[in-house]
C-alpha cells in the first residue's frame, strides 16, 4: 500500500474557515487547538507537537517545534506555519499574545496541567471549552470524507476476507492478531486499533487481549478489526463459528443480528442517537439478555476510531446526513460465550447506507479445516 | 513472537505499595490515577478505561467498566477490581466517596474537562498534581524492569540487523517502514512508535513522515526505530549511507558520533541531566553546528517511549542507578542532509551500561547492492 494520501487542500481550507464560526458563536477573542487529531483535521499535517492559534479577525497560525518546522512549512496549506516558542518561554509568549484577550476557546481534552498553566498566565481570561463545537464539525463528513470512509470500510471488508482465507485450526489468538496487523499494511496503512481476537469463551470479555487460546473445532471466533486507509478508520466485528455451533450460540447470534438490523432500519435524519440505541437495547432486553449487553450501541467513526456522536443512552444528538457511526450490539455470557456484530452506517438524506459488507451469517462453513 | 508477558505479580504489588508513600508525602486523603499507562504500571492490566482510587488507610481499588470487568477480575493481582459507575452517575458517586476528602492527588495529564468536573463535584477539595511523583517512581527501573529493557533493546538490535539485511535499492521510505513494522512482530509485539525512515535530504526533517522517496545510490538513510517487547519500549537511531558518502556527510556523522560518545562517557550517578545535555550540545556548538541541533539530547524510556527525566536544558534531575534514557544528538542541515545517532543507556552504580549495540560506523558497506 502507498503512504496515506491527503484530501484536497480545499478541504483543509474549508475546515479552517469554520474556526471563524466558532469564534463568532462564543464571542471569543481567540481559540487554541492543541490535540493532535484536531491539528491534523485543520492543517492536514501530522506532528506530535504543535498548536493552532486563531485570533478574531486574523489568519489562524500553526506553531510547531524545531523537529517539524521544515516539513510543516512544506505541507500545511491552510495556514502559515511558525516556530513554536520553547517550553521555558511559553509563559511570556502566551502572556504577550493574550494581553488583550477576554474570552478564549480551548479544548477540554487539553491536560489539566497545561490548562492550569494557561489560567495562571492569563488570570483574567474566561475560558470556553470548544471541544463540542469541533466534534460537531468533525461528526458531519464532507463528500470527500464520505468517499474516504467508504474506501476504508471496503478495505476492511477485503482485510476481513483475506484474514478468514488464511485462518486455520490451531492458530492462537495472538497469531491471528499478528496476521491481521500484517494484512492491515496490505489493505491500508495501519490498524485503526489493536485487533480484538477472542476464541471460545474469551468472547464473553468483550475487549479481551489476544492470548494463547487456540482456534479449535467447535469454538467461536470473535474478530473486531479495523484498518486506517488514508487516515480514516474502519471498524467491523463478526462472530464466526468453527465447526458446528450449539443452539445457545446460534440463538444469541440471531438475536444480536436482529437487534443490529432493527437498529439500522430506524436510522435516518431527524432521529435521535439515543432512540437508535434504545431500539437495539429494547430488542435484546425483550429477548431476555438485557443485562448481558452492557456497552453503548455504537460510536462515531472518522479520523478517530471513537468520535461523536454515540448511539448511547442519553445522547440526544439528532442524526443528519453525512454522519458516520458504528452499530454494534452484543451479548456476553460470562465464561460461556459472546457475540457482537458491528456495522458502519453513513446517514443519507432518507435513511442510511451500510458501508461495511462482510457476510455475517456463514457460521459453519466460513473456515477451512485446519 | 508470543503475546506480551507480564512481570511477576510481586512487581505490581510493590508499586501499588508505593502509592502510600505519595499519600503520606502530600498528606492526601485520596489519590486518583486515570492515565492508561499508569493504570497498567500499578495493576498490570491494560484497558482503555478505568481508574485507580487509593484512600489513606484503605486498600487501593481498580474500577473499570462492563467491557473489561471479567478480564480485570482475573488479571489484576495488586488490588481488587470493581465495576465502574456509569458516566451519568459519576458525579454522585464521586460526591459520595469524597464527602470527607480535603486534599486529593490527581494526574496533571487528566483532561481539563474531567478535572473541572472533579473540581465542581468536590468544590472544597485541594487538588495536588502527583504526576511528578509517579513519573519519578517509573524513572527508576527495578531489576526485573532492567531485564525487560535489556531484552527490548537486544530485540531492537536484532530488528535493525534483520531490516538492514532485507533493504535493497529502490525501496521507498514507505516500503521500508512497512518492512520495519512487520519485523516488529517477529522480534517483539509491536513498534514502540511509528518508524522514522528518511532517505537523503529528508533526514534534515528530523521527524519526517515516510513517503515515496526511494533508496538510491549515494543517498543517506536515517532509521529511528523501536520495538516493544513485553510492554517495554526500545528506541535507536542509525544514519547509514548507501554508496559513497561525501565529505560533508562523513564529517557530520563523525561529529554526531563523537558528541554521543562524549555524553555517554559523562553519564554516572550524581550528575544532572542538563549537564549531560550540555556536554553533547557544547561539543556540537564548538564544531560550528549548534543551531542545527534543535532538540533535547535524550529522554527516559520504559513503558512509554518518552518518559522522565530528559537530557534537556533545564532538567536538573540527578541521575541515579536504574534510570534508563536515550542519548540522541543530531545535526540537520535543511535541504541538504541530517544525521542522528541514538543509544539507550542504563545508569549503573559507577557509570552506565549501553543497552543498544547495533554498529554505527559501517557507512558504506552495510547495504547490499539492489
Amino acid at each position: 500500500m502507498h503512504p496515506a494520501k491527503k484530501l484536497p487542500s480545499s478541504e483543509f481550507a474549508a475546515r479552517t474557515g469554520r474556526l471563524n464560526g466558532i469564534l463568532r458563536r462564543h464571542r471569543l477573542d481567540a481559540l487554541i487547538i492543541h490535540s493532535e487529531v484536531n491539528r491534523y483535521y485543520f492543517t492536514g499535517f501530522t506532528s506530535s507537537s504543535g498548536v493552532i492559534l486563531a485570533e478574531r479577525g486574523e489568519e489562524p497560525l500553526f506553531f510547531t517545534d524545531f523537529r517539524y518546522l521544515t516539513a510543516a512549512r512544506k505541507e500545511v496549506c491552510s495556514m502559515p506555519a511558525k516556530m513554536l516558542w520553547r517550553a521555558a518561554e511559553q509563559r511570556q509568549v502566551i502572556a504577550a499574545l493574550g494581553c488583550s484577550w477576554k474570552r478564549v476557546g480551548y479544548e477540554g481534552s487539553l491536560s489539566a496541567a497545561r490548562f492550569l498553566e494557561l489560567q495562571t498566565t492569563l488570570p483574567d481570561v474566561e475560558w470556553i471549552d470548544i471541544s463540542g463545537d469541533v466534534a460537531r464539525l468533525r461528526a458531519v463528513k464532507s463528500i470527500a470524507e464520505q468517499r474516504a470512509m467508504r474506501a476504508a470500510c471496503a478495505a476492511n471488508d477485503q482485510l476481513f476476507a483475506a484474514v478468514v482465507e488464511k485462518l486455520h485450526a490451531d492458530m492462537s489468538e495472538w497469531e491471528i492478531s499478528t496476521l491481521i496487523r500484517h494484512q492491515c499494511s496490505v489493505f491500508g496503512q495501519e490498524p485503526s486499533f489493536d485487533p480484538v481476537v477472542c476464541v471460545g469463551r474469551n468472547a464473553a470479555e468483550c475487549h479481551h487481549y489476544p492470548g494463547l487460546t487456540r482456534l479449535r473445532n467447535n469454538r467461536a471466533l470473535l474478530l473486531d478489526i479495523g484498518v486506517k486507509l488514508d487516515r480514516y478508520c474502519s471498524d467491523m466485528t463478526r462472530t464466526l463459528f468453527y465447526g458446528t455451533a450449539g443452539n445457545e450460540f446460534k440463538m444469541i447470534h440471531q438475536i444480536v443480528l436482529d437487534a443490529n438490523r432493527k437498529a439500522v432500519e430506524r436510522i435516518k435524519p431527524g432521529v435521535s442517537c439515543e432512540h437508535i440505541d434504545k431500539t437495539a437495547r429494547d430488542y435484546i432486553e425483550r429477548a431476555g439478555y438485557g443485562k448481558y449487553f452492557g456497552h453503548g450501541l455504537g460510536h462515531g467513526l472518522g479520523l478517530d476510531v471513537h468520535e461523536q456522536p454515540g448511539f448511547t443512552p442519553g445522547d440526544k444528538t439528532v442524526l443528519v446526513p453525512g454522519m458516520i457511526l458504528t452499530v454494534e450490539p452484543g451479548i456476553y455470557l460470562p465464561n460461556r460465550c459472546g457475540v457482537r456484530i458491528e456495522e458502519v452506517v453513513l446517514i443519507t438524506s432518507d435513511g442510511c447506507e451500510l458501508l461495511s459488507s462482510a457476510p455475517t451469517c456463514q457460521l459453519n462453513n466460513i473456515l477451512r479445516a485446519g
